[in-house]
């Protein structure tokens, strides 16, 4: 059984560029063995992630990472049981967050701040998609 | 939440380009404080515009414009959330009314004039939509 | 509210080209000042037309059109309310009847002439439509 | 093919019971022997009428009726090809006004007074529909 | 044209029963001459209103309203153009709030608190109509 | 934003009744203040629970149970944005499984036991209805 | 592959009850045989038939019956595939035509008689489950 | 009223081209004069026809055809009352039946020969349509 | 993952009583131990056989018994993945099939013998559900 | 009846090339006979089958093929009756899997292996398809 989750978390403070790629080397590299592949998205302090994978290894590396100490606030966007994976080339792709702009902002929210506590999770999962969809995804699979 | 909110109104004697010139420039000038964005139509002493934001600041700033004194029969065309909006990029885009012609008119309305207050709000959306679309919206985002 | 209707009805003997030209003459002057536009076809001694504007000036219309004694059996085939006209720029558009041939007639009728009262209205529209979308309409709008 | 017709009209000045008795005396009369059936209702000066018959029939009475001088405004507000008629008992059925009540009125119009020229067809109709089920209607088939 | 329009508001510090008794009486005496008719529910200091009409007078009256000193933060939640009214013996109906528990509000909202603003307007909706199913309306039409 | 979750867990050995019975009464003390709704089932070593709720409340609540060393294998297998709660009664309800027979396991599952990791959400929550539908609810709201 | 066939004709000049016991015993040795069920009405010199049975069986005998000298204009009304018969329990039903009367006919048809040539397959099946439904079928199975 | 019918036959033995452009030259004769459009198909001695046009020209053309000693297992396939004909600009054209290869005919087929009677209408019509659709109908309108 | 899978076989000559008494006997007792649930008609020398369960169990039972010289022409009608079972309550149920009668098996057939082999899947399932609602399913779960 | 039938299987050890090729020489040569079509994956000992054709002939097949010796755990995907054939024109095509990469596995599975068994039987159509439309299929028809 397949399954889709998204959540958005914030960065406890001091985290920067040096923790994203920990963070992303470790996703690399753990990620194949139990078969997990999604996107990881990471702005204004906040992360917005989707993993892809097995029920039980997506749930496992779920509840994992929401004690990981170098975020708070981690909250379910989105989850559902699906018939086919959309990031199966990744096994955790980067969004290049360049694309991210005021009008693209304001298309989904009330200010032009990323802020995905505010909105329902299809609203998030539209934005996430535009930018996945403009942005290019930016590491090897 | 987000809304997008329609309206009708009547100039009050004597409004003309330079009282339009002055609400389009107060529009945005305060508009991109508060999340606003949309667009105004102006045309035979009537205006149709188009506010998209949050619930609330849509609202406050409803409240405001149907007590200027500027216009009178401040009427509600159309009111609903949404999911997304359609003028993200324009704090208050202006129509160019050039292409507002007489079979434009008539494809809408019983006469060739334009009379918001005599058709359904579905029905001036759909004209309005047509005008977008035809007519370039005028002024910087 | 606008509506649109569609009738037939069978041109009294001796009408002809001079009557045809009339009529359409009359309807050019008098239709733009109440508003209606539409089309209108002759063949085999058969009218058919369609006429577009506000129910009331559609209704006070057809009522005098029914009373003309150029034309007898005067029969509905059609009668809606619309949320946008199909004939915006005709004030009376003249249909071009040369396209109407055997091959056209019997994909819609029984026998190889034009015989709008032998069949459902919906019909005649598609008839209709598919002589407007193939014939140009003739005559300045 | 069968149709229903529904069509407003205002009698002229001085209209009254007498002239109603004698209309449906003329109806029952004279319905029958070309098939059409249906239900009149009288009120405030206004006639709404519902006949139901084959097309070429219905046709013929109706622009009849619409000369007939005792009544003036006539004007359509529905009329469908169907497949089974709704008053097949009543050569001309009277519906019993007395029923009509404020709320009725209210429940389908801006104000509490009978004006089908002011709302579309399927509201009419629905008023009708409403006022038939509650009031009983009046006469023998 | 009918539209339903609803909207919330807090009442003004101080705001209690005589204010609410008081702006019960103008309306039954102000809306029935323009065709109003409508709910008012007043709890915790919110009122929500319900307001069905002809679409002008229906703004009329809102505008009016959201001018009134009486109450801030007037905020609209739903409006919509209807085929009938789902109050028209009311010229402005109370709902009884005795009803008005936790368990009902939880349904609806996060904690047990009435609070419009914080949801959907289709969820004020389902509350409102659950709230006028149980609760009988008190006052006479 | 309200949402409803379901999961499943394991409990670790040696828990039984004292330790539901710890659980519950935690819950019915805490779950009101945040507003948290739903109920729990336990059977033959199996929690499947569900949270109605707030979605930040709901999410907090999730990630502190998640992390509770009196079960294992915590798995999500439902979550969903919701209009209203269906178990707003219960601060904590407790499923009655004396009702729990063969024939309604096989029903959902392969074999005559509880599985939940063995099937999708749709049919846990299918079965957890059931469940809900003819076995009472225990407990005080 | 199962079918249902129903078709109208005129009886020739003559034809009285006893031809139609006839047929009705033919048809009730005959049809058993090969697996044909169905229902004949017979009225005002026309008759309607219902078969159902294998598309071959159908066929066969259809082609029989269309050259029976015992009447003429024998015409297709509805012929399709069916899961399964609505007549399974009678060889050969016959209609009790006492039921017919002239709001009955007139609820389908232009004139109030029986007229199958002058209206769709779709309203004279509509006419015939009327009969079947409030006659009772006359007849041992 | 138009109508499809669609049928299969056997030819009887020594029934070959000549028999067939026979039938052909007397289908394009007679055909016109009573309003018949369609094609003919003959391969491996089965004959698969549409007629297209009048209810009662159809049936009349139909019931002749069935009685023709010229083939037998006359076997409807489908008929239905339609809106406008496919075939109008032929009054009987003739299927190419060179493009009938091994592949098209196990498509629809158990076994890689033309039998209708094996298969539903609906199956039948399908091939008949890619027939037509990729061999060219051969004669003058 | 619950499938639902449905066959028919020919018993081979001799079959009787006996036989049927003693596959039911090694199905209620090797079935449960599988988890496999359903119900078998015998009737005219055919099995008709549901059975439910894990697709792999289901699997190796029906390769199993389409090898057992007992039958033969064991033929697939139905399979399919299901949400839940149907006959959750009978290891094997057995179908009293005292009432198939005439009118039965005509409903769904061209004559009136049980051949699941001359119809569809379906049709076989809508027969075979029609008994077991009529008929009670014989023997404890 | 036409009907598609999709299984899987564990070769038994040792199965390579070679027998592969058997099994495609064997099914070309007889499938013609029957009017079987389809076609055949070999990847990592798992045989994915599609056979088309009559159901008789597609089930007697299928038996054989479920007791050879081959292979083992033998278990049906997918059954169902169809309008036409995918692979008319293959007695038994062979699917290249060369394309057959890790991205395509996962973006069906759960780890980036060929399991039919763990999968839904729509999931498997799904990347057999995928297969299909992107690896050319290799063989003569
Ligand atoms: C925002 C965020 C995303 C993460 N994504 C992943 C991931 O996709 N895969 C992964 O293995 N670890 C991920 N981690 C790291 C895990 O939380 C955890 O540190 C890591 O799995 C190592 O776990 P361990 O220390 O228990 O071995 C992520 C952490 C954060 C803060
Ligand atoms: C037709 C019309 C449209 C207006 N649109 C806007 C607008 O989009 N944004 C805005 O801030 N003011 C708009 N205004 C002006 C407001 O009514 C008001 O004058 C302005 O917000 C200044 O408000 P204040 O005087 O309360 O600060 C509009 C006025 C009119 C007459
Ligand atoms: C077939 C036909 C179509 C007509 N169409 C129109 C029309 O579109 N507009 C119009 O004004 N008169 C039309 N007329 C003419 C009217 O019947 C009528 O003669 C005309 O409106 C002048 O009316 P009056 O004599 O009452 O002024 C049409 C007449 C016929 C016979
Ligand atoms: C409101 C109204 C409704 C009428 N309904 C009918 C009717 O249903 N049937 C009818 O024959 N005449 C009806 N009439 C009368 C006709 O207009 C006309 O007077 C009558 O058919 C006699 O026609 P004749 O004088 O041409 O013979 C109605 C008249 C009015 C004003
Ligand atoms: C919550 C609320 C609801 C009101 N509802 C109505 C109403 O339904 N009808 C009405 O005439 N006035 C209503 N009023 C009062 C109007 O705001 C206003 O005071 C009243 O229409 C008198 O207007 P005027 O002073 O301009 O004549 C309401 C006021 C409040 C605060
Ligand atoms: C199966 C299970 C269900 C639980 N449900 C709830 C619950 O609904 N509400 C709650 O407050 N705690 C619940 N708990 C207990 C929490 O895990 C935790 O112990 C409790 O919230 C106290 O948290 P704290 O020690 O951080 O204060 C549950 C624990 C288990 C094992
Ligand atoms: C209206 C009508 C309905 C008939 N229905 C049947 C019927 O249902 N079954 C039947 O066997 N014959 C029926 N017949 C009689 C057949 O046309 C034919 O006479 C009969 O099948 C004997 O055929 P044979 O003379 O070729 O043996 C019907 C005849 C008519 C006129
Ligand atoms: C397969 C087949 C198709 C036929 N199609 C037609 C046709 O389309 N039109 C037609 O007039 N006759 C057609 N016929 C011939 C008629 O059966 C009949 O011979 C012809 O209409 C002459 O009829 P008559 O001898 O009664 O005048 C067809 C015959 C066969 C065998
Ligand atoms: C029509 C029919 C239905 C059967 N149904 C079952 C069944 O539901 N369960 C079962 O275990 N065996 C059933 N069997 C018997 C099996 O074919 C087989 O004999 C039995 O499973 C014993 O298998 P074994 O000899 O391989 O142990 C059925 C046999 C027939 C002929
Ligand atoms: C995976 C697999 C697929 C097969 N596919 C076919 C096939 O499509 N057609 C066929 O005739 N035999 C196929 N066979 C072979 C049959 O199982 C059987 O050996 C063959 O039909 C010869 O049968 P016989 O020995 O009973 O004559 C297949 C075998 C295997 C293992």
């Amino acid at each position: 059984m397949l399954v889709r989750l998204m959540y958005a978390s914030r960065a406890v403070d001091g985290t920067g560029t040096d923790e994203l790629l920990a963070i992303l080397r470790q996703s690399k590299t753990r990620n194949p063995e139990i078969g997990i592949t999604g996107v990881l998205c990471f702005s204004e302090g906040i992360f917005l992630q989707v993993l892809e994978g097995g029920r039980s290894a997506v749930n496992r590396l779920y509840n994992r990472i929401a004690a990981d100490p170098r975020h708070t606030q981690v909250e379910l966007l989105s989850y559902q049981e699906i018939g086919e994976r959309r990031f199966a080339g990744w096994s955790m792709g980067q969004v290049n967050m360049a694309r991210l702009n005021r009008a693209l902002l304001l298309k989904y929210s009330e200010t032009a701040t990323l802020d995905p506590y505010a909105v329902s999770g299809a609203v998030s999962m539209a934005l996430f998609e535009e930018l996945v969809a403009t942005a290019s995804i930016v590491g090897q699979p």
